[in-house]
């Protein structure tokens, strides 16, 4: 059994080879993600001048959608397929997870998406990563917001599609339903501040192609939202009794 | 055991712990789709002068798509995933939901999608929501039609997978089948009316935007469609006589 | 247990209630999809002057992916979800369903789309449907070969994901697969002759646009092709003696 | 019981029914993704003249995504659903097939490419396929990484979802997760170098098209990475002592 609540968590917790596993598994899954939802962008860059199109929001989004199904398939069995260090947050707040284990989670989402860029850089023949910017006209507190507002969503479907005891068969769509809420605020957010909703995500790119403007807002942002859904997911909407059955809720049972 | 038939509800329908969370995950799972849905037609706005392109319906299509399959999902276990006044208003007329769960649910809809527009008309700095508009050269009565045959699309669609009691497997993916049916109907009636399927779409960006043209036809429409659908469903396709077995029919039944 | 091999089946068949619901259910699912897909081609003639760009590709791709996977999806359990003509036949040459079950699933699909198309020149205040063309530089023998492969691999989906004995848990997603497959070839074959694969998807609009050039094609391209794939899945892919288990054999077990 | 580790094979792995069978599945399976995979690229050249936009690398990559997720849906219980050489590989040093089935499905795989490119060939009425370019300013050994690091994440990608005796239910959507990594990766890499990561892919349309300027790139990448994933899943990733359990873990276990 995992601990309910927050728990600074075990030594073995991080060094049990399932926790190794889980550990390299989520440094791959990341590397996966940001290498195609970072390369996509910098194909826009060599396909055309001109990214800002429908055209180009319609890539950026749904290979950042594709690409975080597959990055939380892959790892969902092996360390809960976070792959997002605001992921774990929120599951660290809710008890879902140790802090010593989300410690080693975020080391390895940040060495993968870096290691990711770094791939990227080298394969393309040097092209420079872009990562995120706010756009022109929206203020790095708006964008505060909207990545706040983005990543409630984002985590608050993770608790509710891989997370919540109830799921049942909606765990087999758990990492469609990810995927695609991230596609989906790409498509609302990314004209705004590019929609990260993911600090390592962000942090990679901003490492090896050395961007630092305006990178404070896809922390905040994030950890805010993440943290917040976690928190309003464990306390308002899984039941503190014990369940009385083991059937998941469905339509008609009401 | 729900009731089958229309029912008044009795009032611990809407204080019993588990309804109070149905009544919470609507309201999320509403905001969380109207920010993404509606997003995405700002999103165009300022990415681009015209929206009016086959890459312009193709992001709202899509981000309408995915963010319904996600609310869907999110909600599913917990309310039903209904989010969206239609498809409450299909439930309560082939019985599956009481009446006083369906105000209950109405609200909460309603609410989730005023949040929604707020919430983007703040993090974008102030940018008016856009809703639906009736394209020119389309009538009021042909928008009303429009909607009413795509929303008996969606709420069949929404009975068929989530609701059928004979839906076996096929309620894994019901999520996706209906966000789905959203986005194919937005490719085909978006150039015309916008294509809503669902009032509470269409009422919080009207309220945020104070845009009030036509929009009883989002209304109308859609609550005329559902409420065919659910008579239909419940009444034609759904057997009578109790199931002889609790394994689906596939196709190699007949 | 249905005929494994070719019957011309009892009038009960036919008036059975789960017959009579079979047949609804064809109906209705094939017009849900004949809307969204013409429409989609109607959506982009009020849209944009030129659809031929790959934007108006996607669109149209889409819709079709997206509606005949919803389409599918809800008829699956009441009628195997065919909504097709050609799959009916690809069932009917393998034996799982009757002859007279078949007439019947042909004129409910036909009318089905006759409906839909009739709706979208109401609604979209009386356009015209399109429907298929062959593109200027192929000729109408070269559509038939393009009609006949892709739609042995839509039967062929449809037989492998759906029908087969041993698809185990693939059953689950057979409705997504049967849509991709569409949405795939129309994708490559689209802007050679608007790549059909449904006798019914092109009649219906072909009667309400009253254009019937060429529509020889998507009779007979379709139907060989769904024959071909009947006979050769049925005949070389599902093993004629008994399954030794029950549980579908899964990439490890070799 | 397959042999877990590497091992040569019987000649009955080849000739039993059941491996007859496997070898044909690949053989169709793979033609029928080469068709619409390769079918996009022509469809674009008919369409448009300049392919280079936002717009034609959706349609090849959702093309890609969506036959893929086809292919390796219709072949997985009969075959495994490889469809590619380098899955095939990576299964090889994997210990999880034995060589002489691996040779049995390359061929099959490499026929099922070339009939593909021909039947393309003979329904455009003589089109000549296009198949990979390394894009000017991208070296051939750019081009070797580049196919290296996205058959990587396309191999580990099906041993996570498809191979794992871990993967419990999420192996219902492996077909799905497998083409998505490929569409994925065509959106990041498409044009840098096309995006085979499928030597079968490459090798019908180069032979039917004639074109063999850097193929020897679409070979050396795919099979590098794809040899790197099978043994980093299986050794790292995969437990050596018997699971204790038959449940897989869910993110809820730790």
């Amino acid at each position: 059994m995992p601990p309910r609540r927050f728990a600074l968590g075990r030594t073995e917790d991080a060094v049990h080879p399932d926790a190794m596993r889980a550990v390299l598994s989520e440094f791959i899954a990341t590397a996966l993600f940001v290498f195609a939802a970072e390369g996509s962008v910098l194909s826009l860059g060599k396909l055309y001048k001109d990214a800002s199109t429908p055209g180009g929001l319609v890539v950026v989004a749904i290979a950042h959608a594709l690409a975080l199904a597959v990055a939380v398939s892959v790892a969902y069995n092996v360390s809960g397929g976070h792959v997002n260090p605001a992921v774990t947050l929120g599951s660290l707040v809710g008890g879902r997870i140790s802090l010593i284990r989300a410690l080693f989670y975020w080391a390895a989402q940040l060495l993968g998406a870096v290691v990711a860029a770094l791939l990227l850089r080298l394969a393309t023949g040097g092209m420079r990563p872009v990562g995120f910017v706010v756009a022109s006209g929206v203020s790095d507190w708006h964008a505060v917001l909207l990545e706040m507002v983005m990543t409630f969503g984002l985590v608050y479907t993770v608790y509710a599609t891989a997370i919540d005891p109830k799921r049942g068969n909606l765990g087999t769509i758990a990492p469609l339903a990810i995927g695609f809420i991230l596609g989906a605020n790409i498509l609302a957010g990314g004209p705004f501040d590019g929609a990260a909703m993911n600090p390592a995500r962000a942090f990679g790119p901003a490492l090896i192609g050395w961007r630092w403007k305006s990178h404070w807002v896809y922390w905040v942002g994030p950890f805010l939202g993440s943290a917040l859904a976690g928190l309003a997911y464990e306390f308002l909407l899984i039941p503190a009794e014990p369940p009385r059955t083991h059937q998941p809720l469905t339509p008609e049972d009401y």
